[in-house]
């Protein structure tokens, strides 16, 4: 394929291989499967869930919401604290869709119970120790005050509680992860005992990735809710979430300029492409690794080739002396992203090796 | 005003009064002036520029400077080596405006040769310490054969050498900056020196709005191009380069959560919206500053209330306990961030105290 300027790749074989793990996975546990879309963020590439029969999704903003609604998702749950000032939207969608929204505080109930116009689903979101947001799971008097608060009111019908085990993205070791995760399925089952006498049956809804992927006990667990897991990036793979070889996606770069004396290749690929998420390698920060592109996508080299600055529009790759040889100004070569929902949001689209493109709700 | 989601603020009167300073100094030391826009990025915001009789510009990338071509700008740097994968629409704008690209090699020079249709004016890229990109300013015999390459080509004018001396964002102090500043231009009258026998008269251009705003000595200097200093931020006002009352952008955030057992308010604004750019302080990354909102714009309150956390669309603010209980979920905070450059880019576009929209390419 030929490039002018940054393009984001997405290999569709392993990004469906991605999915059909996750989903197989979620079905041999008997889980009902809600996929976070925040990651590709694309009507196109939302398809391939659909094909699979997949029907709830989740997202993380109102504008998301509506936008999967214009693709015709049906069941939709906005996992973010509800932002009561897009209330007419909230109204529009769930008059449109089966919407479910995250509340955390009796002050956006009371709100939400005055101004909805339609019913939804409500999640209760639970603080199950990444301390970002959400009611402490242990907590009793104000869970239990804000699901009889929530209980009360007609237009709001509490079906869940959901946390995101986000400290997960933090440790260093698998064994690490699944202690949180058994930690974070102790502590929900807390919370839904807690509850019981107000609501029986409530679901129990976990989301990150590293768990989703590692994890394989998940008694009491009702539903989950990864999202990163369809693309997969450096930082998944850095916490044994994934291989290389599972990452789909990368952005072609173009070479802009050689350095031989210290064999670096500065690349148009920077900040407004990748975004600056990073990672730790040999004390330095790792914003992605290079890949050698090919016809059918990428091959990820035997020598790690590193992203090891970015500025706003340009990219430092550090290679070594063989590698430097291969190429040259004009040659383009790929990037694995340290995070990809980021750089996906940045780089606002697809295109696959057969040049079908993918849209991204930031490209509207 | 009334906002219901994340939205980006400029004060116009701060960014006027901000592009003014440092238009007047171009001016008081006889100097070129040739502001960067990919910061502002905006055709509207364009406009205060052309107002002064602001007529050359320098931005960061093809589209850009086709983007603000259609604005009507004749005269235009691209300050980023030259992507010769974009060969047609360099042809296209080197056909409607004077249009100047920027060299480090001779492969580039030679396709440029080949493959221009119109003429264009020619700056070399120095390496004047970043360590970016660019030739080293004392690798004498690379940049002889590179301005004798350019010279004998028909279509490229040898037009000037150029640095962007990014360093003076990594220091601590003002006089570092100064510095770095004597430094840069001392190694940039020597590449001037060196190329003399090939080009007289190759102007000095240099750029970074560190030393553009802290300098006073430009001695030898033929033009400058800061960016940033329309706008400024928390990392220019860290290196002194800034007032707090001089960053004329803030993002309005929703708070949707409050946590008043860490006197920590959780906003609907995170990396999709600042970028993951921050800054340390006290030993901890900060994403931004959050200020007061009024009707006028905003209030630096006395007692800083930092953006500690940011994720995908959360962000944590830490506050005093009395700042604390001055507000409430739903209630909407400004944020002063760390990098402008980088948050306008995704914010898309902006909104000023009486409601006036200006334009941003990314929300193109």
């Amino acid at each position: 394929m030929i490039f002018t300027k940054p393009t984001m790749l997405v290999d569709p074989n392993i990004a469906k291989k991605n999915l059909k793990a996750m989903w197989q996975k979620a079905i041999r546990h008997n889980l009902l499967f809600r996929p976070h879309f925040k990651t590709h963020q694309s009507g196109m590439i939302g398809a391939w869930y659909s094909e699979l029969g997949i029907d709830k999704i989740t997202v993380s903003s109102v504008d998301m919401a509506a936008y999967f609604t214009r693709f015709g998702w049906e069941d939709i749950l906005i996992a973010f604290p509800v932002n009561i000032n897009e209330m007419d939207i909230i109204n529009k969608l769930a008059q449109q869709i089966k919407l479910s929204l995250t509340v955390l505080n009796i002050e956006s109930v009371e709100y939400l119970a005055k101004h909805l116009s339609h019913e939804v689903d409500v999640y209760i979101k639970i603080d199950a120790g990444y301390k970002r947001t959400g009611v402490v799971w242990s907590n009793q008097d104000e869970l239990q005050s804000l699901a009889h608060s929530i209980n009360e009111k007609e237009k709001l019908n509490l079906k869940g509680i959901l946390c995101h085990s986000g400290q997960t993205y933090k440790v260093h070791s698998v064994s690490e992860i699944l202690h949180i995760h058994e930690e974070s399925k102790y502590r929900m089952k807390k919370v839904q005992e807690t509850l019981r006498s107000i609501k029986k049956d409530l679901l129990i809804s976990i989301g990150d990735t590293p768990s989703c992927s590692l994890a394989d006990n998940f008694e009491g667990v009702d539903e989950i809710r990864p999202g990163n897991f369809i693309f997969y990036d450096l930082q998944q793979y850095r916490l044994g979430a994934c291989k290389l070889s599972d990452i789909a996606i990368s952005v072609a770069c173009p070479i802009v300029s050689m350095h031989g004396d210290r064999n670096e290749m500065v690349i148009y690929g920077g900040a407004v492409h990748f975004s600056k998420d990073s990672f730790l390698e040999g004390g330095r920060s790792i914003y992605g690794y290079a890949v050698i592109l090919s016809d059918e996508g990428w091959i990820v080299p035997d020598n790690k080739m590193l992203l090891t600055k970015v500025s706003q529009e340009h990219g430092t790759i550090s290679v070594n002396p063989e590698a430097f040889l291969e190429y040259k100004t004009g040659d383009f070569i790929g990037v694995l992203p340290a995070h990809a929902c980021l750089t996906a949001n940045l780089m606002k689209g697809y295109v696959d090796p057969d040049g079908a493109r993918y849209d991204h709700l930031a490209g509207k």
